[in-house]
């Protein structure tokens, strides 16, 4: 009878190895999701493509999954971080540019007066991202990156920007790689900035990181090259710059694409254009509880067109309130 | 005695595997290399930074290795083959372009007129690639590709294309592969161009081939999305250009560079600078009668500072004629 209880003892924990090696890293999958028609899309689709001898199924090398970053796998309000950066990066150089106490723009950032930086418009956000994100050398700015998302806390809770990651997301990217998937991020922020924290955070190395970027130059010093950054816009990543993007990195279609605002539309049409079976998913911000609650009218992460779309093409949209059980890690 | 036969037997037979497991596609590794010091500088590189438990040992993450491919991978004579490519196109396309008749530049490729070509510079041959490379879909431009490569002949040789790439390169691709190194192509050449071949010849898929590019356009169809190549320039990668790209793409440096040329010093320069062990190597064009014999005052190709700086870093320098036993694969 012991001999009995042993060898269940035994069986049981080989289950519990093999569960570990196809499961996720974070116990059973999806588990902040709730149960319903949102995951079981998701379920479903990923059984369709990883089933060997059935028409559906795709290699793993084809199993390229994108995402966007800002509203879809981390909070971006009440503006998106990045923003939030070169605000905190502007007050901590002051000190050094006693010129701008008397330039409006950086006046305004300094006294935290919103309604002036929002009035300056593109320009002016164009001016204080090149301001704080150009001048020095790719090291030189991870550095300055790595400081302040290690340390900066968001402005309502407090929390810090790598805890306002969206936990239901951790646990898609973790189940879409243990059944084979190539993990993207395909985001408008500027993709050295997100470099810095991508593999940490999400688990997605550098060279799986595509995102908006400015100009560089390769120097030789005597001390050896550097790679500096120069305040001049090299590309933006967004709309129908992320297909193009994906197209001129990759070189190959993605199967499945997860965004949350019209930013993403053109990525998960291309993506949707393909052969074969494909995911597309919106992540729609319905939870003013837990988290925000905004979509056809707001100014950041505004989805409006893509929700059309979705409807008519049967895309997945994600419910916050009620598809997710947890929305950041506790 | 059988018995002990037979355990020899079974003992070899493992040992195969073994090897087999973390040696070459092709047998033996690096078999098409001559022992000698350019073939130990090679391994002695590998078996620094794949040694567990030693400073220099590099987690396989990081074991970023880049080939330029023009004159490194495959061959570059009499021409880029990428040229030889666009030549071969107008020509097709003739009949259904009357007016390049009476165009000279036209004229001088449809005529055979090298001389002419020549003298045309930058811009003919750049308007020959926009005439070649632009106008279409990026799906159109690939099938375009795959036609010419399994079936055109190289002009002096007669072999394919696929043909014309150097034996101990594939064997040492192979070998870097297996021992966990991720091999990347950053070549002057079109990336769309080479993304056709470079998976099925050189086991690299299309996310690690970096190359030039031309602008595209995303164009939503009635029949859906197409991604449209565009007759404008988009980015050179060549000399700074090739760190600049792989700044952008890997967002890390790689730990050993492959070239030929000047045009791939800059690369071998950021490779070399990064901290830790770091392999360079240049091939030098030595062997007039299995290959071509050309360096420092060849209009393709060219290998002249870069010479002087091998020699000045001590990196490592292949003579063709002398290191290997095998140009083309038989």
């Amino acid at each position: 009878m012991r001999r009995f209880f042993r060898g269940v003892s035994l069986l049981a924990g080989a289950v519990a190895i093999l569960a570990g090696a196809s499961g996720s890293a974070h116990g059973e999958p999806l588990a902040s999701w709730n149960d319903g028609t949102t995951k079981s899309a998701i379920t479903e689709f990923v059984q369709r493509v990883t089933t060997e001898g059935t028409p559906d199924f795709v290699p793993p090398p084809a199993r390229i999954a994108v995402f966007d970053n800002d509203g879809t796998l981390w909070a971006e309000q009440p503006a998106y971080f990045q923003l939030l950066f070169a605000i905190d990066r502007i007050t901590d150089l002051a000190p050094q540019h006693p010129e701008w106490q008397t330039n409006p723009l950086f006046r305004a950032v300094l006294d935290g007066d919103m309604q002036t930086l929002a009035a300056s418009g593109e320009k002016g956000l164009l001016e204080l991202i090149m301001t704080t994100h150009a001048g020095m050398t790719r090291d030189g700015f991870a550095n300055v990156v790595r400081q302040w998302i290690t340390t900066a806390r968001h402005p309502t809770t407090g929390r810090l920007y790598t805890e306002m990651v969206y936990q239901p997301m951790l646990e898609l990217l973790d189940y879409l790689r243990v059944s084979g998937f190539k993990t993207y991020i395909v985001s408008g922020g500027g993709v050295e900035f997100m470099r810095v924290f991508a593999e940490e955070v999400y688990g997605i190395p550098p060279e799986q990181v595509l995102g908006s970027s400015i100009k560089t130059e390769f120097v030789m010093l005597d001390s050896g090259p550097v790679i500096k950054r120069l305040p001049e816009v090299d590309f933006i990543n967004d709309k129908a710059g992320k297909p193009l993007n994906i197209n001129r990195h990759l070189g190959r279609r993605p199967i499945a694409a997860f965004g949350n605002s019209d930013g993403d539309l053109q990525m998960l049409q291309w993506t949707a254009a393909g052969a074969g079976p494909r995911f597309c998913l919106f992540v729609r911000h319905t939870d003013g509880e837990r988290e925000w609650a905004y979509d056809r009218e707001s100014h950041i992460g505004q989805l409006d067109k893509g929700l059309d779309e979705a409807r008519k093409q049967g895309w997945t949209v994600v419910d916050m309130q009620h598809d997710w059980s947890v929305v950041f890690p506790e």
